[in-house]
């Protein structure tokens, strides 16, 4: 057996000789691209591996595809390349699969270190004619005395009681959940070893922490798409097939307990972690992943008045979900507000701390189906807003998701219209990833090129701007078909323009009517959060000038990131953290926006850009009036990086603000 | 299909016409006499029919082996009379497997109605725009309005909740069990229909009582023998093919589970009860049939200092047992003394409210593992006492189980020495069983034909009396050859009275013990309860006589019956009693007999008749010496029913005293 080692992700792999490398990478869970399947004819399975002594000879396949500069270079393709000894092989981004971009941290506020399991390291004293105390008092009573707390017992622990505590010699760790279950009965001393895993289950995404329930310090993070996109992109399509497919809602179930399973196996894996040691979980999800996930049915969350089978949080055993973690560990499923606002909302709440203070915050959190809340200490409103695919890169001719290729930043010359442009992977585009297409949107409406209605005002003169082939359409060209990875341009329509203001209309709607109800204006927030795993790639100044979100002194805007798994780790390491929770579940006011009266109003308003009221956009107003006024400056609004960056408080404060790209980037088959 | 009638069980089934009488006896779990198996040859599988329109013709097999008269009087072979229309067939006593004598009734003191388990009938409001609230919160706020009570919900109950609410119309019943867990979401009002099941797991026996919760009362009551009982006759070697045996504890665990579902499937079917309204079943029984129902390794109650795995009571869901009543039901085991004091003595002492009384009272629990507690409100001691199988009419040449054919009862002429007896079944003898067998010491002790160490005294000349063939040992002829059913004699030997004398001596000399213990002579005691199945069927002059036990005036003895059911119906009904239970299974105080000095000593003393030490049964010494003063009087010890007999003080109370025989019989396969 020789070993392999991909870079950089650092896995390491165990083959038999003769493996070819894409076989190895398979083996490792390395995802490299082979459009012929391993044939040796497409050539995009190209790697470099720098010393060649472990593998085979450069095949003719081999020398097709690659120049003799490459070979040189040390390039193979996977699937030719066999391996004879010890490798280290490098996969370069053009050959990665889905290197997708995924937010997995977020805003969190310090929280006192108490985690509900508790670990106790016991001797028991021995039984004897004087003592005659059964196996399951006798560990109760010391427990009792270490700990003053007396939990009960499972049967199937209990059957394994006198076994276990003869084989350890009465020399034992228990592991107790909230002071009334036995968790687990471990053989020594095992106190030292006390986890718990955070998961945030996002309708595309889901991130998870495994924490070290000692230190309350993250031990490693990963994320993973939702294998339920593969029935259904959005919630209402993935409700209508657990709903309506024969087995869907236990299939849904299954699939997303099985990624959640894998993502605990890999921190674990990455962290040196046994996950039987793994006692809690705490998870997060809006109310539709939070159904499928337990296998309740989710019918009524898409009738009307869409109310929830449960509100409250739920504790379950681990092993009755089928995760896999210590099988007595407590699943704790954090609380939902309404059908549309999960519990990642609540977490959301709980890590940015909007319930706790006195200034009154507005707090979005953008995506597919977007939450909005404004309020302080006293109360809090909430609603929904179905802000459709555009964030995902969906409904856009040339959107995709934000993997490898997409173009996820742009700027144009507001005097030449030429076009700079960042890809995920840092290789040719391939198309528009969300992020890429609200910068388009913003930046074409910077130049001009676009008017207040996102129409194309055609004053602008540009052979990036043109007719659409035997269609009335205008369309603006991002990439021209040299440039990209596909050979084709990379365009920006009317339709797809309007799919963008689509959404951050229905974001801003949200934001304006919560406002409304509350009776405040812009001007009464002390601050602004913009959460949500999208939203830390956001383009702070693009999201403003569209009018995505309300037009704030930039000190006063906060990129929070992914707060739901902040939160979500939150009430994992805090007892505290967790009760405020449930109350937040029960506190927090919903709004259904659909019943409040100026709703169509306020939308149609919202679609203009940044808004058809540029009194509640005076910054942009202002730089609009000069744009027109000094032709050609092509000044940001805000200086960069103006935007409000939090500092660490404390070991267990995380905050990444602003441009800030996240220090976890997690590859992910596509 | 036609319906036959199975008389005096009063079983009815259904079956294809040309079925035989056998076939559907066997089918209605009737169990009919059959040595050959249904060949024809053996006569055994004789029934009457009176009205034989529904039959076929008589065969000639049949005319073979029943007289002409018979024929006439209805007799037919089971085995070749086939069904053709509806019929009643009685199987007359001659013809039944195993109709065995089981105590189902025992003492019970009147307990508050205050069952664990509630039901409440709710009309949820439905939901609307201006109602939101989940489904699970509606539920339970319905409930807390009715009950003040919010009980957890578990997930698979949630994952119907949607479902199951709107099917009802938001018309349901809800059973929740202690305030703390919904057990059920019905349809509907079923308020009237709240079952719940209390079972005695004996070694030998196990007895169920089906308790309407709404009333109290009992609705019906089984029997069943222990089928562990293929894995070994008593406790120990039960334990080893438990711990032994490759699956042995999954097997005996499986098999008790069966028959309590036996149980309670057959007395739902005579009640008119539908399974799943039964939602709570407590359970009793001796600390290893307590260990292996649970499926408890019992592998330390067998070794030194034989602690058991667990002393409380446990509550557990009853489909994690695989009971076959509500699925959610909750089975309460009640709480165990100690490694050979369960938790039938725990319901042995709250049925006889040995624990409540100013009184100081011994309590003796007669059985192959016998208990003895003595004390009152203040203090109460208890031990075990390995008595061995003699109870059970085992380790006795011409033992058997009180089964159809037993002597249980007989009595000796003193002069004449001619035996009267009493078969179980009434027909002709087969064997001893327990009480036969301690009938006959005690009257050949009373007639002088043994004396008080248990051995023939020569002096009586009598036909009954002789030497066995080729040994130098006596014995006494219970019935001739002529008389039984077997042809062979039936006969009671020297070594068949010491087993008799160690059993009893073990029992005495744990009530010796135990006295000793608390500073107690016999005078000390204001009463003697004597429990446990066996011990309605012990003739009380006779258990007086040879020792068993203490020589008391009759009306301070008091014959109790099965009160391990009755306690556990006890802890069915009633919140308090089962409050009383957990409290004493850590109050009483449990002393090791080996442990205890004088144990040896004592043990020799109670294998005399009725004692060593005449002064401890000073009516028996009177009766001892006005016998052999005036020879030939033939006049009991005490007149006929003078023991005391409790009546019923309510609907709750059942009691079954002294000699009478139990209104339920029940006929078991043997």
């Amino acid at each position: 057996m020789v070993t392999v080692l991909f870079e950089p992700e650092g896995r390491r792999v165990t083959v038999e000789p003769g493996t070819t490398i894409l076989e190895a990478a398979r083996g490792a869970g390395v995802g490299v691209r082979s459009e012929c399947g391993g044939e040796g004819s497409c050539g995009t399975c190209r790697v470099i591996v720098e010393d060649q002594s472990g593998l085979g000879r450069v095949s003719e396949d081999e020398r097709r595809h690659l120049k003799p500069s490459e070979v040189r270079r040390g390039y193979r393709l996977s699937c030719r390349a066999s391996i004879r000894g010890d490798a280290v092989v490098f996969i370069p981004p053009e050959t990665r699969v889905g290197l997708r971009r995924v937010q997995t941290e977020g805003l969190e506020r310090p929280v006192k270190l108490e985690p509900l399991v508790r670990k106790f390291h016991l001797r028991l004293p021995r039984p004897s004619l004087r003592d005659l105390r059964p196996d399951l008092e006798r560990l109760l009573d010391s427990l009792w005395d270490a700990a003053s707390v007396r939990p009960v017992v499972d049967l199937e622990l209990l059957r394994g009681l006198p076994e276990a505590l003869r084989r350890a010699d009465w020399d034992v760790t228990v592991a107790v959940w909230d002071g009334r279950r036995v968790v687990s009965v471990e053989e020594g001393d095992t106190v030292g070893a006390l986890y718990g895993f955070s998961v945030d289950i996002g309708t595309s995404k889901i991130v998870g922490y495994l924490v070290d329930l000692n230190s309350g310090a993250v031990a490693s993070v990963e994320s993973r798409e939702n294998p339920q996109v593969a029935h259904g992109e959005d919630v209402l399509s993935r409700v209508s097939y657990a709903v309506g497919a024969r087995g869907g809602l236990r299939r849904l179930q299954r699939l997303v307990v099985e990624a959640v399973n894998g993502l605990v196996s890999d921190s674990c894996e990455e962290a040196g972690v046994d996950p039987r040691r793994v006692y809690e979980v705490t998870v997060v999800g809006n109310t539709a992943m939070h159904h499928l996930f337990l296998g309740i049915p989710p019918r009524h969350l898409a009738l009307a008045p869409y109310v929830p089978a449960v509100k409250a949080p739920l504790d379950i055993e681990a092993r009755s979900l089928g995760l896999q973690v210590n099988p007595r560990g407590n699943v704790h499923v954090l609380p939902v507000i309404a059908g549309f606002v999960g519990a990642d909302a609540v977490a959301d709440i709980l890590a940015t701390g909007l319930h706790e203070s006195d200034e009154t915050r507005l707090l979005m959190d953008v995506g597919t189906n977007g939450e909005v809340f404004v309020g302080n200490r006293g109360d809090i409103v909430s609603c929904s807003c179905a802000a459709g695919p555009a964030f995902e890169g969906m409904h856009i001719r040339h959107g995709m998701k934000a993997v490898t290729g997409a173009i996820e930043r742009l700027r144009i010359d507001p005097e030449t219209h030429e076009v700079k442009y960042e890809t995920i992977g840092g290789g040719r585009p391939v198309g528009l990833c969300g992020s890429g297409v609200l910068d388009a949107v913003a930046e074409m409406f910077r130049c001009g090129i676009l008017n207040r209605q996102g129409g194309f005002t055609g004053d602008a003169r540009s052979p990036r701007l043109r007719r659409i082939d035997g269609e009335r359409e205008t369309e603006f060209v991002v990439a021209w078909r040299e440039e990209t990875g596909t050979g084709q341009e990379i365009t920006v329509s009317r339709q797809d323009i309007q799919e963008a203001q689509l959404a951050k209309a229905a974001m801003h709607t949200g934001a304006a009517l919560l406002m409304e109800e509350k009776g405040l204006t812009e001007a009464d927030l002390d601050r602004v959060y913009v959460a949500g795993a999208f939203g830390g790639y956001l383009n702070p100044e693009s999201a403003r000038l569209i009018g995505l979100i309300p037009d704030m002194p930039p000190e006063k805007i906060e990129f929070v990131g992914n707060t739901a798994v902040s939160g979500a780790k939150m009430a994992l390491v805090s007892r505290e953290a967790r009760e405020e929770a449930k109350r937040l579940a029960r506190r927090v006011r919903y709004v259904e926006l659909m019943t409040v009266p100026g709703f169509s109003r306020e939308f149609a308003s919202s679609m203009f850009l940044p808004h058809r009221d540029l009194g509640r956009y005076p910054t942009v107003a202002e730089y609009l009036r000069s744009r027109d006024a000094r032709p050609g400056d092509t000044g940001p609004l805000t200086p960069p990086d103006a935007h409000r960056k939090p500092t660490d408080k404390s070991g267990l404060t995380i905050t990444r603000a602003g441009r800030q790209i996240p220090k976890t980037r997690v590859r992910e088959p596509d």
